[in-house]
This record gives C-alpha cells, sequence and structure tokens, in this order.
C-alpha cells in the first residue's frame, strides 16, 4: 500500500518560525487548523505533533473531527458543527467545557441550549459565512435570551493571499466589530470573548500594530497550511520565511518491465517511450484521491524518475525499478500542473493511506 | 452533512441495459467492479444493489475491501492484493474459497502458499501490469510448483476507449494467450480457468465473434463505470446505449445573506455579483474531495443555480436560498470543467460523507 510519511522535525520547525514571526512572545496564541483531517495529513497525527509543541487551541470540521482530538486540546472550535444531524455526538460535544461550536447565522442560534459555548461568526467582507456587523446587537440579545455562553468572536480575512486593499478594509471592518462587541459585553454583563480573524498568510502579513490597545488585538492566529509546509503567495508577505513540507508520498511497486524506445504505455497508449527503459507500476492512482496525471503533463517523482501519463486508479507508471518510489515530498509541481493550490492536492488524498510518523 | 443520493432504479435499468447488450442469455457474465470504495459510490451500498441483480462476481481493489463484502459474492478477485503486508488479513482471505488474488508479476507468485486461489495477469500491449506472454510457460511451471489454484487468466484492454487499432491487436493478443493457457493446462492436467480482458467500453464494442469456440471465448466482463452510469467514448460503440448516472450529491445550507449587484464574494473577492440576489454557503466542499471550482469555471446545480467560484474546502456559495442543493446529479459537466474524466470527480469523493440508498 502506499503511504503517507509525515516529517515531525519539519512540523516542530514550522512551528518554530511561525511562532517567531507571528506571536514570539506568545507563541500559544498560534492555533492550528486541523480541519479535513488535517488536510489530509491524519487528524490524530497532527494532533500529536501539535500537543509536542504545546498548542492549546484548534480548529476542525465537525462534530466527529472534534471528538477524536477531544482529550488533545483545551480549546477545540467546531467550524461547521453539524449538531442537529448527530444528537448523541452533539451531547457529547456539549458535556465537553473545552469544545465549542461557530455558529455563522443567526437562525441557527436557537439550536443550542442554555450554556452551549459558541463562537460567533462575523461577515466583514468575504460575504461567505457569518453574520452581518448590523446583526450584532440582535445576536446578543439572542445569545443573552438563550442563555449561550459567548467564548468567541471572529472573522475570516479571505484576502490575505491578495494584493489590493480588501485585506485591509477587513481588518478594519473587524477592528470596529471588536469595539461594538467589547460595548455588548458592558452593556450585558458578558466576559470579553477572544478575538481572531487571520489565516497563515494573513497572519504572517498583518501589522502588529502596537498602538491598537491589548483589549482589541487577536487573541489567536488560525494557522493552517503554514504549519503543513506551504504559503500560496509568498512574494506577497513583507518578512521572507522558510517553511518545509511536512508530508510526501511513497508507493510500492507492482510489476515492472523492460521496454524498447517507440514502445507505448497506459490507456490509450498515450506515453511513448523516448528510450528503452523498465517501466514499473506503483500502487498509488487517482482512486487515493491523487490527481490523476493526464496527456502532455511532465511530473516526476523525489528522485526524478518520470511518472508516465495517464495515471490509473489504482498505479502509476514510472521510467524506474526501485522497489518504492516517493512520489513528491512538496506538492507544488502538482499544484502547478493542476491549476490549483497545495490544499487541494493534499486534502483530496483519501484518509485510507495509512500514515507513517518519523 | 452532505450526502451523496445512491439511485437504485437507475442502477437496475443500468443492468438490465447492459446485460441485454453485452450478454442477454447469460446476464451472470456481468461482474461488477467495485474497487475504490465502489468508485466512491460507496463500497456496501452498491455491493447491496449488485447481489439484488443476481451478480455473483465483483473485483474490488485490496484484502480490506475483500473482507468487507466477504459474504455476498461466490466470486471477490482482489485487483491488488496487498497480502505480505496485512499478514492477518491475509490469512482470512486465503481462507476463504470465494476469494482470488490477482498476481501481475512472476515475482509475487512465491508469496502465495499452497492452493491459494490466483487469478494471472498478463500484459497483452497495455505495458502496465501483467506477466509477459512469452512468460506464460515459467508462470505454469511456477503453479503447479507451488500447488496453486489457477482460478482464472485476464488481461485488461487499455484501449477500449480508443480509435486505432490496438483495440484489436490487444483482442487478438489475448486469443492467442487463451490458446497457450488451454495448452499448457492439458500439459499439467489444471482445469481450465476462467478468461476475462474487458472493461465496460471494451465489453460493449467487441464483436461477439461465434465462430470462435466456447472454450476460448471469455467468461466474464468486468463492467466499472458504466454500471455507475457513464461511458467516456460513447460515439466510439456502434449501438446506442442509454445508462443513468446513479449518484447525486447533495449539501445543507450553512448561511445566507442578500447581495447587491456589483459585491463581490469568496477568496479574494473573485465572483462579483453581475445582479442583486441571495447568496448561501452550503455545506460541501474541496475537503470532501469535490473539484475545486476556480476563477472561469461556471458550474450550476441541478436546479441551475450558478455556484460561485472558488470554492472552500468546506463549502460551496451558490446563487440560492433553498435549504438544500443537488450539486450534481451527473458529472460529466464537472468532468468536462476540469478537464478530465468523470472516474476521477466521483471517485475523489470521500468515503466519509454518508451514503442514501433511494
Amino acid at each position: 500500500m502506499p503511504y503517507i510519511q509525515i516529517h515531525s522535525q519539519n512540523f516542530f520547525d514550522n512551528f518554530h518560525t511561525l511562532s517567531q514571526a507571528i506571536s514570539p512572545n506568545n507563541p500559544q496564541k498560534l492555533a492550528i487548523v486541523l480541519k479535513d483531517n488535517a488536510y489530509g495529513h491524519g487528524l490524530k497525527e497532527i494532533a500529536t505533533l501539535a500537543k509536542k509543541c504545546g498548542i492549546i487551541s484548534c480548529f476542525v470540521k465537525n462534530i466527529q473531527e472534534a471528538l477524536e482530538v477531544i482529550d488533545w486540546f483545551p480549546h477545540i472550535s467546531i467550524l461547521y458543527p453539524n449538531a442537529l444531524e448527530n444528537p448523541s455526538l452533539f451531547k457529547q460535544c456539549l458535556e465537553s467545557p473545552n469544545i465549542y461550536f461557530c455558529i455563522s447565522a443567526l437562525e441557527k442560534l436557537p439550536d443550542y441550549p442554555p450554556l452551549s459555548r459558541i463562537e460567533l461568526k462575523i461577515n466583514t467582507g468575504m460575504n461567505r459565512n457569518g453574520i452581518a456587523y448590523n446583526s450584532l446587537k440582535e445576536a446578543f440579545e439572542l445569545i443573552v435570551k438563550n442563555k449561550l455562553q459567548l467564548v468567541g468572536i471572529f472573522t475570516h480575512n479571505g484576502f490575505g493571499d491578495n494584493f489590493g486593499c480588501e485585506f485591509y478594509t477587513q481588518n478594519a471592518v473587524f477592528l470596529a466589530v471588536k469595539k461594538e462587541v467589547l460595548k455588548l459585553c458592558e452593556k450585558y454583563s458578558l466576559p470579553k470573548p477572544r478575538f481572531h480573524s487571520l489565516c497563515s498568510s494573513a497572519g504572517l502579513r498583518v501589522n502588529k500594530d502596537l498602538s491598537i490597545p491589548q483589549s482589541l488585538q487577536d487573541d489567536c492566529y488560525r494557522i493552517g497550511i503554514a504549519f503543513y509546509g506551504y504559503l500560496c503567495q509568498e512574494e506577497i508577505l513583507n518578512i521572507p520565511i522558510h517553511l518545509k513540507p511536512i508530508a510526501s508520498l511513497w508507493a510500492k511497486k507492482i510489476s515492472s518491465r523492460m521496454l524498447k524506445k517507440g514502445e507505448r504505455v497506459g490507456y490509450g497508449g498515450i506515453s511513448v517511450l523516448s528510450r528503452d527503459c523498465v517501466v514499473s507500476t506503483y500502487d498509488i492512482g487517482y482512486g487515493d484521491g491523487l490527481f490523476r496525471l493526464r496527456e502532455g503533463m511532465e511530473l516526476y517523482t523525489k528522485e526524478g524518475f518520470k511518472i508516465l501519463p495517464p495515471a490509473s486508479m489504482d498505479c502509476l507508471s514510472v521510467e524506474s525499478e526501485k522497489e518504492e518510489i516517493c512520489v513528491f515530498d512538496n506538492v507544488e509541481k502538482w499544484a502547478e500542473a493542476f491549476n490549483t493550490i497545495p490544499y487541494e492536492i493534499l486534502v483530496h488524498l483519501h484518509s485510507s493511506i495509512p500514515k507513517k510518523i518519523i
């Protein structure tokens, strides 16, 4: 079977680099985004490493993921809490003081019984999820009426990877939100919730404006892709930063054959050999969630062996005779070939691929 | 949570259509390819439907998949038997008379203890997996020496979807293989193994040449994508055939907002609204294995609602206010948008998405 190797030292190095760059005085402000099986890296595997770094906050996708890491973090936020669909799991989460439910719409608030711990998401301009800025007052009234515990107020700045003013506009809107929230907390005698708004690139990019009072600063940064070793738009940052991909994908040989120059390989005989060579098949294919190499694409294994398109559902043909190959230890070339971002290449990998931490 | 709806009547209709077209006198010659979680449709769900149709042979990916359907079919072939990596599961499979191991390389034969039931794969020109034609004699010697049970001899014609002579060449080579196999069986007093070589399109396309004696005809057809409702190159067939996609993908609303013409949505504000409308987010994203809609792509839900790029990892923004949407009930437009084949769109969907059979 193929497997994903997780390089723990690379993860630790990334943690060190990111905490130095974002929050050197308080590394615990770095929360880790573990949603979607830790972007395909293995939820439990990455949670283990995060715990070793002393990370105390994490963000998961749903109730199922929260319960998998329930014992490992003091603060676990469920970004998409599929609450009503799983009454028994929901109850388990409600009873766990370290689990918080992220709420993206006013009409979801009544789903939560008294004392539920919630984090309220505000739309600050991405126009995706979150309640409107001008619904804040109504939200607070519902929270008080329903006796919910307001643990956090957050937004998602969707412009961290883009030039232009929107990144700064969103930050300004969230600052206004925070001011409004503090007033509402005072009015209703609620404790101040934690604030967060920034993902990997945004967290690295934002100017830590020390003139902003402590109470209006973000309390944590939601770091996802950077922990896994990637940044999408490095040139947008004003500091150089060196991150290390933590995952490499390995596959084992199924069979080999010596072929002559001009012989054809695979569906439709698409690959034509330019020289006599040994071609082997390896046990990973697009059925494992890897992207399907197609005609004209040039990708190589880590060792430099040419992968011959097209990929099959369960195997790759490669100009190699090794028993095992490293399909990649960095997905940037794959992301480029498929005109996408590293996130998608990684998160599509099926959870059934075994993980080995080294 | 999103879910995949499996339309059982469409599956039954496809079975009827395919058995009429391929083997009207003996529908049991149709085997189903269930590998890779039944191409993303859910292994157990599709196995249930296949059993209801009276299908007796199936092909799965590995030992784990075989054990999931062990009680349901008299003939279960493991295409990529990860035997040595899972000694205890391997033992379980060895003890089950209905499980066969497909062998793609001579050097794998010694991994199997006496009495193991094997199907030997022959390379007939795809140059991917399978032993060479001229190694047949050696393979038989090893099979006899190691006291293996030879259940099948097969190949994979990788040219079913292509014009050109290769499709016919592979069939001719396999006919020669079958003749050679019959001689070797006679020589070693082995019972005749079953023969198979054709997948969906190839099975529909091949001329059933009745002048070929019964003993040299294929004993089963490995039907995969056609059962799921697709054919990649319909125009290559000389008969019209109408198949029905059996899976539809559904997602539930997370939040809605009324937006004005000119407002922007999503990462980088990529989508700009051409009119005032309600935009809602739905709980499926590329983190679930769906392909990531990006700038410039035009895709619509089944109901005709525009999906606004870019897709997020956990949600889609759609010009809709419905509580639930059908993201697709046919993946052809998605395959086209991503320059790939329906197989890849379907098989990338994560197994964690619940299935509902209707």
